[in-house]
């Protein structure tokens, strides 16, 4: 069993979606630097199996992630680009899992690029992903850099959500508004 | 509720994957050339809906298929290239859910590259689509050829896995022998 989550703080969960090597990563945020991490990992699953039974295993740990941390909302990397059609194809699989798992259960989901990631965490864009790294470890108050990265990435990945909230709140609260100037 | 399945019947469930059309069919068949189509259809999602949204839609669309029909093994489509990494990620996120879905249920699951399905279907890896989908209307017995073109396309990807059962079941044989030879 998690620790509980308490009353003003939002729990995000990070996925840094991949087969071979999916980060997590349970974030929870009470105000503007007050972040804790709560869990950190990797979902490994076997190279030697076979593709559905890996894609299998992957959505039952993903689940039992939500189970038991039920985050408030899970944030998952949005791939554009990748070297190869291989590696975007493992990419999509993974990432629709974690995708349609949060969803199903009605949480909230955000997908950041990993430019957006970089610049709420290192705030540069192009930012090397060792400042992110180190970003991560300061911002969470951690003793040694999240390992291994995909971990650290997924941790970066529910830190831009946290960061990118109150932003979302002005603008879903902007789009409510009646547009009385426009009439 | 759908049609009981006979003894001796091989029930196949082909998913030709994506996330604004995903093909699909059902084919029970009975040995060489006794094959009939079950149901045969497409799974849209809206464009407008958020992506997570979507997916959670087809997952939950997929596993109606599963429970109505209960297949003996799902055959889907293994795409290798796609013009743009855009459609290799949502193919991959489409084929993703069906994998899991059909494996976390026990299925036998299987991929075929599209120059697999057509040369089992059509005779040749390099045959028109329009060829292809003469050849499933004809081995189905369909008045005219099936619509949308993906429902075809999912029905030829069921054909090639009946079609190939019988080298499967050949090579698990070979390799479950004995190596008495080589001793």
């Amino acid at each position: 069993m998690s620790e509980p989550v308490f009353a003003g703080t939002t729990r995000v969960l990070g996925i840094d979606p991949g087969l071979t090597r999916c980060g997590y990563a349970v974030v929870d945020g009470r105000g503007p630097g007050d972040v804790t991490a709560v869990a950190l990992g990797v979902i490994r699953t076997p190279a030697a199996e076979p593709l559905p039974q890996r894609l299998a295993a992957l959505r039952t740990e993903l689940a039992a992630l939500m189970d038991e941390f039920r985050p408030a909302a899970v944030s998952v990397e949005h791939v554009f680009f990748q070297v190869n059609v291989r590696t975007a194809m493992s990419v999509g699989q993974a990432s629709g899992l974690a995708l349609a798992e949060a969803a199903a259960r009605g949480y909230e989901v955000a997908q950041y690029t990993p430019n957006q990631v970089k610049d709420a965490v290192a705030g540069w864009g192009g930012a090397a992903k060792e400042q992110v790294q180190k970003m991560v470890q300061a911002r969470l108050k951690l003793v040694s850099p999240p390992e291994p990265p995909d971990a650290a990435d997924a941790a970066a990945l529910a830190l831009c959500h946290l960061a990118s909230a109150p932003m979302r709140a002005q603008v879903a609260a902007a789009v409510a508004r009646p547009k009385a100037a426009s009439r």
